[in-house]
């Protein structure tokens, strides 16, 4: 079967930041023939994204979008803004138009958003791809090729099928997910790194105030690396901890449980159990490449 | 002032990894015209050195070494043998030979090797660069080019100043740090972030069993950036936080600070705390590229 993006004659994203005008660029690049409108409170974001060729148009006013036109809309603002803009979209929805997003919270979000929406569907998506930086403006093409993209939902229809389609048609590699297991494995694997990454910043921050060293002149091998995640948007972050609370604090838990198992065998000069540890971590990590 | 690495018309290189090779491969490289030669216990990487081409010859027992002709001896194995070995060379030493090493960890091994090993003079060495790999067989050609080597030694005479030039002429850039100084800097910038990956690790591997899920088939953007130093020698690593203890376990405790009072504002929903510690964060680590 040929690509046809699952279908969709006329695409709305609301929220042209690098997520939402990665999957513009992205679909004209794939060959998307049909129309891509944009909704964003910023009316730079807009001129950026027409001059940019990501969008057709781009509207700050929900009022003035084509709504008869839209078969497909991709929420792809940060996550604590989707209720409120699916309360503030459902009027104007057939009962045939699918909404989908790009958030990293899932759980009990889906299974409102599904509630709010109705009779119009709604698939929870979620790309793992993306990059520290924010806006239209940093929009990488092809920024979903070779990834993974999660769909939450807990059974399979039509609508899940074009919204596959419509990712496998971007190149991404498309998983099914409950919507609460989906919430754990990120919060463990995307959201306390993010959270381990700001407060390692935060740790050397006084660490250099305590004893009056700017630490930040020493940054050695694997520091940059490992913090560039620090760099990532600081509202965008504080959303998704705020929204995924319950299972990202569980695993800062067993984060800190680890940290203070490693902090006792090294406080002991326990060499057997550190090189245990550290020989465990090492083989799974070098297993991921 | 052209290339002479400091004058010394031979080398011995005790320890064959990484960096030892790093620096016998660099050295030559760069147009080193005098012998180098290496010790190790290990005989394989001795024959692979001679391989490679980074040494003229190599030795496993210590009474082989042509000691007459070394004029400068670089420490090169885990830091914790820096002192045994000192012992055991002490004797084959010449008044005017430098004694030097690339450990990580200074303080008061630093003060103990210079009281060992006089009448010969010890010129502490950390050159800020490294892999996470091992074995002069990943040896790194120009490894140290650019990077920053740290000398810690208290005051500066004709000694400081001949490493100094060998390792500029390596294409460093030297800096001057007390002892106890560097193992506070490098204990927040270099061994937290290496044991922070390390938990992390081990943190996935606890959550993963808690809830039978295998979290490492979901490595999510920056995942495998930010924990790639945990892949690092379990031995050398080890070593250097039982070796730099006090302050190691310094800077976990004020990074285990940081992490309790990010989960703090998680748990309050303090939107504005919780913004603020991100993005002192964020600007922090963005000063860094």
């Amino acid at each position: 079967m040929g690509k046809d993006f699952g279908g969709f004659k006329s695409i709305l994203i609301i929220g042209l930041g690098l997520i939402g005008g990665s999957v513009a660029l992205s679909l004209r690049k794939e060959g998307y023939r049909g129309k891509i409108y944009g909704f964003d409170l910023n009316e730079y974001r807009i001129k950026k994204a027409v001059e940019m060729g990501a969008i057709d148009k781009g509207f700050t006013d929900i009022e003035s979008i084509p709504w008869d036109e839209i078969d497909l809309v991709i929420l792809s603002t940060p996550v604590k803004t989707f209720l409120t803009i699916a309360e503030n979209i459902k009027r104007y929805l057939r009962k045939d138009t699918v909404v989908t997003d790009v958030g990293s919270v899932k759980g009990e979000l889906v299974k409102k958003l599904e509630e709010i929406l109705k009779p119009a569907v709604f698939i929870g998506a979620h790309p793992i791809a993306g990059t520290e930086k924010e806006g239209v403006e940093n929009a990488v093409v092809g920024l979903f090729k070779g990834k993974k993209v999660i769909l939450t939902v807990d059974h399979q229809d039509e609508h899940t099928e074009r919204i596959k389609k419509f990712w496998e048609d971007l190149g991404s590699k498309v998983e099914i997910m409950d919507p609460f297991v989906h919430d754990f494995v990120f919060a463990a694997v995307s959201h306390l790194p993010h959270a381990v990454a700001f407060a390692l910043v935060d740790a050397l921050i006084e660490l250099s105030k305590e004893r009056d060293i700017d630490l930040f002149l020493y940054p050695g091998a694997g520091f940059k690396d490992f913090t560039r995640i620090a760099a990532s948007s600081p509202v965008v972050w504080k959303d998704i901890f705020i929204e995924n609370k319950e299972e990202v604090l569980h695993t800062i838990d067993q984060f800190i449980k680890s940290m203070e198992k490693l902090k006792d065998y090294i406080k002991n000069e326990d060499e057997k159990k550190l090189i245990d540890l550290l020989s465990e971590s090492r083989e799974r990590r070098l297993s991921l490449d």
